[in-house]
């Protein structure tokens, strides 16, 4: 199996980028294919660890890309002119079939046109999205769509439903799957314009479709271990994610000046923080291992554009599992029937 | 000073209400006026203390309202409609100035259009909305809409901005509230057409209007202490808020067991544990201290749908804090001008 691997993407890239794939190299049976600027490369992996990419393993390797998309370009304008780009030509080598995973942690709307233009939507979804998981209580759920589409249609929320409802069973064997909508609350009359009529269309045409529709799930409620996959619009979803993030972050370093605050419980904080430490980098981990473009003819995950090397191993790593487990194909035989 | 206050709204009435007002009357210098009920209020009353509610404080006051709304109404009609529910009957009441603050944990929706179409708008505003405060590094945010207007436009983001930057400025003496935009990117591009388009607004008439317009906030960067307000629609406002919540008693929850897990952690657990407590308590008490609708003619306050007595008596200090403030007076003089 082949990795293709956007070298230059994401806030600490290439940096964070090279060092994950030479330490997680020899934790995966897959060949990992660098896409970037080839000179950038071998001098940062030179000072790094002294020698040649080859000279770490013959399952390194690097495939020039001279241009890079930034955060602020628009994103079918950079698809469609920089056609060097790490991006591109790393889409371009997924289509080709050099390669069987896409992985970047680049620009998303850019991620989602390549995905989109270069390698093709599955017959039937009219908007691939971006499937994350997130931890809940004793168990996890997908949150989609994590922040592909910005402006989405009721119809398209009821293929992510779909979406989801496949996904799920296919690969954690859930057998009826619980969707919830994401809202403001649990009635049926709550919500914006676009909720309200998803909710509809979900309860209307859901169970022909073979989504276990259960209505309405709030924020607060999303994390109890009763839902398997929420859906909601690109930029609902991304707030949520982002929201997800940022208390985590919040708790995490007030909780640990709260404990070492008095005496009594700065004894106690001592062996205690090694806990929280594990606790708050396995949420982490299991938030951000990387998100799915379900809805894509061959697989792409996106990595967190703030991962570090670490972050970057874990999602490679499950990006391995994703292709191992053909997710894909299996969506493609899904949409066909 | 008199207090209003809903004795029948939110999921715990009427017995956590009540509780509230009996437990908090000694801790505030105003009356409480708890509308509701009668019947019901006297004999719950008689049940908890044993006694008449005269006989507790002459500070407890009771009027009479046969009807309630419920979470299913539609918001306008059952303004329109019930006009004995305890919500009308607490609107009316500050009207004719029978009160100075109007208290309900009732249907969010409905005490929107209770407020505008009973007690009316600030001339200026075009939709008064619900300014909630939360918690961040060392420090504290505003956060506006959370869930009054779940369809909005980029008009009434900028006069959030106006309301947010006024009110922090006169009631917590900050001079240029830094005030951000909820998105879901640093970048100007970013967003759905709503925040696109609340950008080049805020960005183009904030000076003129006193802004002081740091650019897009996201989720992950909120808590920060850098941000003093953050605006957004309600539907939007609303998910971050009850995510905020959702992943606090996750993480709680988990952080808890994860200490309980192995017998070293076990034993610093313990000490812990209250520390943990504090801080959680800490923190809801400070995000759900109650929403205030600002753009409204006088005081209301949103208390928490799921407030326990605690948080009842919590909102209740609050909204003596906020009427003695006179944010309300100070909102109509700015925007005379």
């Amino acid at each position: 199996m082949k990795i293709i691997f956007d070298a230059m993407g994401g806030d600490n890239g290439p940096d964070a980028n090279i060092k994950a794939a030479v330490n997680v190299i020899n934790k995966i049976k897959s060949e990992i294919i660098l896409v970037g600027k080839e000179e950038i490369i071998r001098s940062k992996v030179k000072e790094f660890y002294g020698k040649d990419l080859e000279q770490i393993s013959v399952r390194l390797k690097i495939k020039n890309a001279t241009e890079t998309i930034e955060m602020e370009d628009q994103p079918t304008v950079a698809i469609k002119h920089k056609k060097d780009s790490s991006m591109v030509v790393g889409f371009n080598m997924l289509k080709q079939d050099e390669g069987d995973v896409f992985i970047s942690a680049g620009n998303s709307g850019a991620l989602l046109a390549g995905a989109t233009l270069l390698v093709g939507r599955i017959k039937g979804i009219d908007r691939p999205a971006l499937a994350g998981i997130l931890p809940s209580y004793k168990s996890k759920f997908l949150l989609m769509d994590c922040g592909a589409n910005t402006n989405c249609k009721p119809i398209n929320l009821l293929q992510f439903a779909q979406m989801s409802t496949i996904y799920l069973k296919n690969t954690f064997g859930i057998e009826k799957p619980k969707v919830g909508l994401l809202n403001i609350g649990t009635e049926e009359t709550k919500g914006n314009e676009l909720v309200k009529e998803s909710y509809q269309l979900l309860k209307d045409k859901g169970e022909e479709l073979g989504i276990n529709f259960v209505g309405n799930v709030e924020g607060r409620d999303a994390f109890s271990g009763e839902i398997d996959a929420i859906v909601t619009d690109g930029f609902t979803g991304n707030v949520f994610l982002k929201t997800t993030e940022g208390v985590g972050k919040f708790v995490k370093r007030t909780l640990k000046e709260s404990l070492l605050k008095n005496i009594i419980s700065k004894l106690a904080a001592v062996p205690s923080l090694p806990a929280i430490n594990n606790f708050s980098k396995k949420m982490d981990y299991k938030v951000y291992g990387g998100g799915l473009f379900l809805g894509v003819k061959k697989p792409v995950v996106k990595a967190h554009g703030s991962s570090d090397a670490k972050l970057f191993e874990y999602t490679i790593i499950q990006a391995e599992k994703f292709v191992e487990n053909k997710a894909v194909d299996k969506m493609i035989e899904a949409f066909d029937k």
